[in-house]
């Protein structure tokens, strides 16, 4: 925890690396493009089972590659920059200058160290396309498409005559699960807006990933530091340490001080999308006195971490005015941060909420540099006695408005879901947000299927985010074992990483996936053949299977073939 | 663990024992039997809240009492022999002499000291009602029967306005809620064989308990010691730990030697039913090997088991020879101990079953304990590859028929169901069990929604067993972290117990059971107004809640409203 050290000199973040057990990964190769390579994942099985080495989708970023050193100093490599620049349409900058305030006026050994190289940060000029959404429209299949048609695949080659049988035998509500991924179906998809690739234009460090219905279900690890607890280092370490169990993309939610420079050591150094909530840092700005927000201190945020290089803005533009009233019956009324921010702003200034009348301002911005928006659910239920009432739904169709506003810009969106809902309410909350929302991906919290489990809500939102994952959301926000109680430690991470990886499989299970089943049947063949190291190492989790096999049976004996 | 303690001179066992926080246990008295009062636990809230005690369901027994002192080499107390007596058609006798194979041959140090006291057993004489079904079917309302529409009802009584709004807005796939119990719904559902009470006249320590898709969802903990690890000591705390935590039935699945001894400790203390599956004693009897299997054996191990007072025998009767060869192209074959374990016995001796063929001498001998059939599913699939099979639907079938010849014999059944299915494929499970097996309730291992989590079981499995729950399962058999890979020790069993806890109050939610919700909402508010001790106390498991709180902000100021 390094509590003694300040922050204005902490040591090098420390991040796990080294490949999963009896793994390799091997970047395929693109036949379209030269300089494009997705990464898989192979699991290799004892020889006594003649079977090919198992391929899974692999978000863990150079860290698993064999004889990786990170330099946490300097950052991953920028691959994706030159993709960015050779389509054109952009412009380097000298970008905004850091302020005392993007770090809550943190000084002396108080603030935490910059990341030592600074980026000078790209932005969209003009009305060329700039987004995937863009490019989409305009035909073009970019080279971050053609990656994700790769690694999307996984499999699914070797498979490739199961997998109308398995997407048959399946049940996906409507979705359109393809037999194969093709760059052109990766482009349609993102074109009608039912996927996006999370990527700003200053993230060059992110392997481009895709969120949508019909790919493989992802999930989101939520870190970030409090006012209470915490480091640079920590969150760092956390992030790769998300990644490596399986975190599709990571969102820091930092409070207190330091937000900008832990954000950085972050952006920096992850292989996947960055997603935050920037009203967090704009009401860290003003001194964490909601009323005293305004949308130029929101405006600038904003520009700051886009030039940043974060992927994804939660913006809770759908808490107007008249639906706060809306909650006052409600057992938990507004439970969201972000939601409860603008209400208090909304009732203190008793007018519209400024992230909503200024909406397209706000997708200017987030175009100029491809960011995807995360519309975010202020008004969602805290207690399954809230779920599905007229307030939530009043805000989903708000977001189904402005989600037509945002593609009009150009602009990617995603929309963010519940919550607390038991399970019988579950399914109308997806057939809803397919409806009024144009079918944008949805993305959600659990949800959570009933209340009475705290410390357990990793596994009460599991059940529900399996179903919903199921039904046809793409991406599962994971919850860990301190939810409602603390900040989540290393230990917590893992649980709720892995059991979200765990409810989106079922759910890729149960939509018919053509290739989900491949890890599950080889895992299966392990364990019928008392290949106990198989076992564990097809698992999500080789190193609890292993450990909790030995508690038992110590034995080498009793783990081969 | 006293793993230097010879097993003959064991300390007495230790159990937990004393109220769970903020609570406190109270016993509903009967209008209609003055012998007769059920257990309520009520839960206290801060005095801000201005609030009343919650009550809950209460399965731990005496053992939660303020003030209890445990004797357990005493056992508890044998309040329900009185009740037995007073219905007549029973005869007390000398019963069976305990035999060395029942404690497969252990000897001197080896060999667990026996329970000090030898009760004299109990059995049914002549073609007057013995048991729970047959007392229904003629119309009487057993002392049992009252007991249970008492604790059924929990807060029902107080929200009885609500109830018919909760049941509506529920969707229970059919099922028949009841807007509050009385013994004569009670009645009535016994004798359509839509709910069980595991009641053997020889465990008068247990608090009468039912299990019916109309009454709360329950769950099971299985324990039992190996021929490798654990000890009788272990497994008699275990059993009261993990009715502690809310196991509504526990099975003591033990094997290799003391099978005899040790499970007589656990039901002398046992408050709850406790189920077997007596080919597990009937194989270690004849030294391990399955084809020397005799229904001689079996029958003796039987009795011996319905003497003691096992409330609930799980029987593989419906693993028929000509079933066997449609899991030969199977990825998991059979992985059922007991299916196993039959089906060798079938193949060596070309023979149908004898737990088949013998159906109706086995009904007979259950009847006179009133023991209660949990028709085992030796078929149920061990991977979702494997699922809604052929194999599988076949035996389930025939469970259908063997249902209906235990019920003409009197016995009360249940069915047990699968094991390893995707979601897609639960529902039917479901549906089919309803169909073919008459309404009797379904008991379900899960099951697991995937297959690639080993060391997460509780939860790949806890998402089915929501699932299942809500369609209609009546009891859920808990699956620990330790699924496939160990035993599960204290911790273990208590993360199951709790996972299939929330599991089956989620589905008791969905359902819309009347009083479910109470819980919820109360905890809801408490976690809305900061009120932190009382969210750990409403909550499933107030110490884990409370520590992990306690990780983060660990000072007194932070927990009180």
């Amino acid at each position: 925890m390094n509590k003694h050290t300040p922050q204005s000199e902490f040591v090098t973040p420390e991040v796990t690396t080294g490949p999963l057990p009896a793994s390799r990964k091997v970047y395929v190769k693109s036949d379209r493009f030269e300089d494009v390579a997705a990464p898989v994942r192979y699991i290799s099985v004892h020889e006594t089972a003649n079977e090919p080495d198992l391929p899974v989708y692999d978000p863990t970023g150079p860290y698993t590659e064999e004889g990786f050193v990170a330099d946490v100093e300097k950052g991953l490599e920028r691959k994706r920059t030159a993709w960015v620049k050779e389509r054109g349409n952009v412009e380097e900058y000298d970008g905004r200058e850091v302020k005392p305030e993007d770090n809550g006026g943190a000084t002396g050994k108080y603030l935490a160290r910059q990341f030592p190289t600074h980026h000078k940060p790209l932005r969209g000029t003009g009305s060329e396309p700039i987004t995937q959404l863009e490019f989409a429209r305009a035909g073009i299949i970019t080279k971050e498409m053609e990656y994700i048609a790769i690694r999307e695949n996984m499999g699914r080659k070797a498979a490739l005559e199961e997998a109308r049988k398995n997407i048959d035998e399946g049940e996906s509500f409507g979705a359109e699960l393809p037999e194969f991924v093709t760059a052109e179906f990766v482009r349609d998809e993102i074109a009608r807006g039912r996927a996006v690739i999370p990527a700003n234009i200053n993230h060059p460090e992110a392997e481009p990933m895709i969120i949508g219905r019909n790919f493989l279900v992802k999930i989101n690890a939520n870190i970030g530091n409090s006012a209470v607890t915490s480091s640079v280092e920590e969150e760092v370490d956390k992030m790769v340490w998300a990644t490596r169990w399986g975190a599709d993309t990571v969102m820091d939610l930092s409070t207190g001080r330091n937000i900008h420079n832990t954000r950085e050591w972050i952006i920096r150094n992850s292989p996947v999308p960055i997603g935050t909530v920037p009203i967090y840092q704009a009401l860290e700005k003003v001194g964490g006195v909601a009323e005293d927000l305004t949308w130029e201190v929101y405006r600038d945020t904003l520009i700051e971490q886009c030039e940043q290089g974060v992927d994804y803005f939660t913006v809770h533009a759908g808490v107007r005015l008249p639906f706060i009233h809306l909650t006052a019956d409600r057992v938990t009324g507004i439970v969201s941060r972000g939601g409860s921010i603008m209400a208090k702003w909304c009732l203190a200034h008793h007018k519209e909420s400024f992230l909503y009348t200024k909406f397209e301002e706000i997708c200017e911005i987030m175009r100029a540099y491809d960011v995807t928006f995360s519309l975010g659910d202020g008004l969602r239920p805290g207690s399954t006695a809230d779920a599905n009432d007229r307030a939530q739904f009043a805000e989903l169709e708000t977001l189904g408005e402005l989600t037509k506003i945002a593609w009009k810009h150009g602009v990617q969106v995603m929309i963010e879901g519940p919550g607390h809902v038991a399970m019988h309410k579950i399914k109308a909350n997806m057939d809803k947000q397919l409806k009024v929302c144009g079918e944008a991906p949805f993305y959600t919290l659990g949800p959570l299927t009933t209340d009475i489990a705290p410390g357990y809500d990793h596994i009460t939102s599991g059940i529900g985010a399996a179903m919903i994952g199921w039904f046809g959301t793409a991406m599962l926000c994971y919850v860990t074992p301190k939810e409602h109680l603390g900040l989540p430690n290393r230990d917590d991470v893992k649980v709720g990483v892995i059991t979200y990886k765990l409810a989106a499989h079922a759910a890729d299970l149960a939509k018919g996936h053509p290739a989900a089943r491949l890890r599950d049947d080889a895992l299966s063949r392990a364990r019928f053949e008392f290949r106990w190291e198989d076992q564990f190492n097809l698992g999500l989790d080789p190193e609890t299977a292993r450990d909790f096999h030995d508690e038992t049976l110590p034995k080498e004996a009793h783990k081969t073939a």
